[in-house]
């Protein structure tokens, strides 16, 4: 009945190792927890007296039309979650008419997500191999994607310690089916977390405004750099030619102690003052945190770890029913809020609340 | 003893399902709980040294005289807490001297209500059929009603996911007396609230401006407007020629993450600058809370949850003696703060405090 | 080894009516726990590399000098407590140095109090029968008080629903021995504070500024008003000849949802600009809240309910236990911040941190 | 695998009194809980795409490089958690290339520490015999150290009431090893703690400015006052010749209710304008608490509870394992946050969040 229903399914229907690997964040989770309840303490104020016969949760996403202002955020390995993996949950977005983004670590190839049809975004993570990565980006054009989706915020891999307690590695039949990725994501290290140790030989560590530079001029494909807080990265990315910044902190997994997504928003969205679209990520939860984003001026939300819950609940059918979920919720909340559409959820006025809250506490 | 005493014989007297019916919020309940939260966080500066010999409570609330800066909210659907539902409560709220706010989803008809005596209040829900609408405001009136409360944030039904998990449906002896409201708030759907399914055929979405214009012109008794935050709402609300909003979230069962209601309030107070009176509503529990809403510049409140405690415990005796400790509370609250009036109450000076702590934990 | 030492001993030792009696406040208690959130809030920037090989914790208050910056608060009825009562806690205080407050509703009479000698003031109630109150006054100076407390913010009890619940009666042999008193106090109600009930029909709720005005005329001892929270008030008291104000909510034991007293105090400080000595009560536990309020400009503290501990706990060896660690640690609070006394103290700087906790959570 | 793993090892470890004496605070802990929660609330704002393939730790304290922008606390008595003692958390420090603080109460001689290798600093107490401290300051020197840390915020110790409910006092084979101690810190008084009874005869609680201009003329070591908290003393530490503050408020160990030494840092920084370096020590437990206080200003940490639970828990390795740690913690921070070094770091940007959360809670 709410993305949090699905949270303990999922809880209980995956491993230990698997759920901490999905849910964990690094560090102490300071950060984690901190996206949640700043999101919390936003308070929205609603209007009332406004014709809402017809809600419209219609929303435009890197200049192109989606039923929602939302895109499934990357996540790596789905397999993990589901046998079906990227392939359900690439339906269910579809089914629900929202942008599907496959990481450059999905455990399906690119050329079988984007056979499933609907529009498909490509993750890109700059590997230590410049030519491979160009590759992965002309494999990713070629297979029809919409949308390159740079990440900039993972240089290396945070420390998540309930990784490294669990010295999590992938099981056998869960591969990066993009990249060569060799055994080392698979191959349980004596104090680490595989996957870290994977990706810290893949991922390079130079990656700044000259890789982007490279990658503008390489596709003509909308660019979205994905993990910027900082005003001052967000207006280089506008004036770098990049379509959209999303706003993210990569939901707490990154650096322990980088500031609430949420938080900063509204300074990311004044900074670019229009000057290329701008996404939010990290603790989107419900219709109420969609509307809590856009009247805070982001233009649309990426939605990660709730769809993995679908998925490892009931597959693609549990990645649809999430998906359905927030669209219904999203119609509620802005029609609750005298919003006929998520252009008039921009105008609300919001006010910060003192504290916080457990999130999904019933059921 | 306190209204808390009330609360808790009302929780163990009541099936699960109807206690949460009356007592849940929507969504994650973050504004149900923001609610109480930001109430405690208001601290008043008391005066002294005036002679409070005779403090009187006395108030009035659309022009007319009540004994207690207050009003019973409309709660719907009464004799689910106890067979004589609403006559049982407006019997008390005349004893007490106060008006009484009957629900157009009253289980009871209005007719039988007013035949109770002392001021009662219609509350409108305006609904698809127009036609209807307006034959309630009509038979209200002819009932000898004295106000009309067009309630103005309900285009639909929060979701209150605790019905939706009760699959909440009335019972077959409690019916909405004033509507043909055939069986679909009796039948339990599969994976709904009943109410919510019911309420949301019957409830116009469209509801807005012009529909309060063409109430204003049918009718001569004041209007109200009840569920507005926003001060822009509310200014529109007085250059309308209504006579009263109600700043109110609907106690946190309509949008979830609405900004607190005591929060709201000053801001409304500002805006419409005497244009109207200002009443609250939401989460009133003592007359502490009716002096900090006071003193924040409301005329008045409106309380309801905690009749319908009065009224599942004991009846009319139950739902009396709520309105006597809240009479008892604010004078004392009134007195002990160097007040001889609620006029004094408005010159109170308040503070907000940092944190806010859980409600009624003595006893 | 500290105070909450000796609240655990006294709330084990004392029958629960009598321990709720001393501890509890009016309400849901909100401010009772508010006074003591908001003083662990106040972070002070301690100086460093000054001499306090030599700390005074002398201080003068009401133009005389005490041992330290404070004087034992009136609490009533101590015999409740221990059958020395008021002897014991008055015998603690010469002991200690600094002035006892004896209440108009002690249980041993004022002749027998300033018997033990030391520094007695004497606290006021003023009566619905002004004769018996100027008596009052008369008595207390003819027994050699050496101040007039009159308590300004009781027009009647809070409702404090601890005692309304146990329906709190005085035991036999304890009594008012000041006032003829009836058997108000000692007679069970039906669903009330006995105390309360007594207090009602003894108290004046008329008292007002001309009560002040004709006390002032009354008498030449030096006159302290307690319960003062509005910096007008204070403003007011200083120009009406009052000698000091008390900045207190009566430990949260009158309104419920007051504003903490210690973050009343700073505007009460500027208010009266020096025009009369400000003392502070409400919370006070330990050394560093009396470093605390001085650094907030309180000339000096009242402590009420540890002395209570102390006396329930060992009798005058308790209290006075209780006044040598109170000593002790403001000596160390003194020496740690760099002050060798009470007008270094003054000059401190303090924070406002964002939260609280809980009291005295060790041992 | 983080240092909140060497606490729960540690405790497990030692016996109760001894963890009590390393971990406890004064007071209430008001100060001991806030310095964690302060550090909590610091939220960065990392920078992306900037080339982090070479992330440097490096530092300069006190005119030297450093590994690592950190230096070991002074802590006393480390045999009490190791009977290796300070030799093992020297050869430690040595190992990760950091300053070793040895402390006037070290439980190794100096001379024996200093033998260890490596950078090593001396802590001074200033003691009521000037002599012997002057002598202290000699011998220093003479075994060849290279700093000489004066604590400043100790005339006393403050009251730790854990070790006076234990009636702590130290085993016979852990000794004052620099001083002439006699016997009091080892003899189990009736109500105290024996080490504040033995530091109270030992150290001067005259310790003033012309003690530090009369140190500073004595050596031609770089001079750190530790424990400053307000901008007025750093800036006359500044103008007394004096090359670093530590700002610290001692662990919450001294004055409690003093600001979180994080909380004071940014006002240090501003006073002292680059007149002398400024440290900060106080709850550093991971990686990011490093970041936080670089990004507030500082030059640099010291680290001391930490270095006792490696110490308690597997001795040089341990305390080894803790330093690594922290190193490859720090060096994740800096990366993540788009910083090749220190340097970078200092010009993040900071927001502070509404609350905090509990320390390591994982595991």
């Amino acid at each position: 009945m709410c993305l949090g229903d699905f949270e303990r399914t999922a809880a209980a229907a995956l491993p230990a190792d698997i759920w901490d690997f999905i849910a964990g964040g690094s560090g102490t989770e300071t950060t984690l927890d901190a996206n949640r309840a700043a999101l919390d303490r936003v308070l929205v104020t609603p209007r009332v007296l406004r014709d809402v016969s017809r809600v419209s949760t219609e929303a435009r996403l890197l200049g192109r039309p989606a039923a929602l202002p939302l895109a499934v955020a990357p996540v790596a390995y789905q397999r993990l979650a589901h046998p079906e993996g990227e392939l359900a949950t690439a339906r269910a977005a579809k089914t629900a008419g929202v942008p599907f983004t496959a990481s450059t670590l999905s455990s399906v190839a690119i050329e079988e997500i984007t056979e499933v049809g609907g529009t498909v975004w490509f993750q890109l993570y700059w590997l230590r191999d410049t030519a491979a990565t160009l590759n992965l980006v002309r494999r990713a054009e070629d297979a029809g994607v919409s949308a390159i989706v740079l990440t900039v915020d993972v240089p290396w891999l945070g420390r998540r310690l309930r990784d490294v307690r669990s010295r999590f590695a992938l099981p056998g039949h869960v591969r990066a089916a993009n990249v060569e990725a060799g055994t080392a994501a698979h191959e349980r290290p004596a104090d680490a977390s595989a996957v870290a140790v994977h990706t810290g030989r893949m991922f390079s560590p130079a990656l700044n405004w000259s890789s982007v530079a490279a990658l503008r001029e390489r596709t003509a494909l909308p660019l979205v750099l994905k993990g910027v807080l900082a005003p001052q990265d967000a207006l280089r990315a506008a004036e770098s030619g990049v379509d959209a910044v999303v706003v993210s902190n990569h939901g707490g997994r990154q650096l322990d102690g980088a500031v609430p997504s949420i938080d900063a928003l509204p300074d990311v969205v004044r900074a670019v003052g229009g000057g290329c679209e701008v996404l939010f990520d990290s603790g989107v939860r419900s219709g109420t945190d969609i509307l809590r984003a856009l009247a805070l001026g982001a233009g649309g939300v990426l939605v990660g770890r709730p769809l993995l819950w679908g998925l490892a609940t009931a597959g693609e059918a549990g990645a649809a029913r999430v998906l359905e979920l927030l669209a219904g919720e999203l119609r509620d909340a802005l029609g609750l809020s005298g919003c006929d559409g998520v252009a008039a959820a921009a105008r609300l006025r919001t006010v910060r609340g003192p504290g916080a809250r457990e999130p999904f506490p019933g059921g």
